[in-house]
């Protein structure tokens, strides 16, 4: 027996194709979705149908966008001497949101994860290789995941800078603000203390 | 400062108003559709224009439907003697999983209301008694929701019927399959006190 019509099985089905978004969540929104008026559940289809054909990828960065090259890699107010290396473009929104950091980045669209078949030429290293080469950099800051395939990855990128004569630097590690020494695991205990400074 | 590409922007705010999706769970889907190949990410934009376009409330019951009136309302296996009054059409999928109704439905699309201000003439009741004068109707039975707005929904229709002299029946309250004496709130054990039955 097939409960629902035709076209609200297919809406629930691709709801539910979503990531976190389960059976049950996805027949909420379906529902939802019917119970709104014509035009403002189109507004959604039409926001998907324009973010897919509007947003590309940054020819120099690797970053979304739609306009190439990107608002950051075009920005007079951005120092073009740093380089911020990061995985994927939601990284560089975390690090946009602290305000800390003026300078460009660069996406390399995954890791190096040698279980996953992902090897170095698999991700956008050549292309910061080209870039460092190209321009005038100062640094160049790795802030790869803190896991296995980011150190990795960002090991692997060091090594390749060094010859370069590019200073090289990696985020810090050390107990997160606002947490507690007490649950914080070992591994990143002996790290803050390998990386204590002076106050 | 604006992080997001406009259409990326215009693409999170899209499925932040969605009912359970907050901006992290807005901004996660929106770069997982972008990380999509172009047709699949399309495949949700066309489910939604085509539930929207297609789906129709059925003429008869009110539950939605691409073909009218519905199939439930159509099909030679229903038994038409028997109403089921609904508030939404939720509730038709959930008492067609048990799969123990065999009758048709009535949605009312809402519950009476005052301090809403839905009063008896903004929901689908007038139709209803229309449906309960054509046909040859053996019993209604109140499936509303067992709160406040529910109660008072089914008290109100069963007061119209009973002149009309149709069997009225509401749904049992008593205490959920699987669950525990000691967790059950005191109005449900005393209802499930009062409907007790011979073993």
């Amino acid at each position: 027996m097939n409960y629902y019509a035709t076209p609200i099985a297919k809406l629930i089905e691709e709801f539910s194709k979503l990531p976190g978004i389960g059976q049950k969540t996805a027949q909420r929104l379906a529902f939802h979705i019917l119970s709104l008026p014509q035009e403002r559940a189109l507004e959604l289809a039409r926001a998907i149908k324009e973010a897919k054909e509007k947003v590309k990828y940054c020819s120099n960065c690797g970053n979304l966008t739609d306009v190439d090259p990107c608002n950051i890699c075009t920005s007079p107010q951005r120092d073009k001497g740093f380089i911020c290396v990061v995985e994927n473009p939601r990284d560089i929104i975390a690090i946009e949101k602290t305000r800390e950091y003026k300078g460009l980045y660069h996406v390399l669209h995954g890791a190096i994860s040698p279980m996953e078949g992902i090897g170095p030429e698999d991700i956008k290293i050549k292309e910061l290789l080209q870039r460092v080469q190209k321009g005038d950099i100062k640094e160049v800051i790795l802030a790869t995941n803190p896991n296995i395939q980011g150190e990795a990855t960002a090991m692997y990128i060091s090594k390749l800078l060094k010859p370069l004569g590019i200073k090289t630097t990696r985020l810090a590690h050390g107990i997160p603000v606002g947490g507690d020494l007490e649950y914080a695991d070992e591994v990143t205990l002996a790290r803050a203390f390998e990386g204590r400074q002076e106050i």
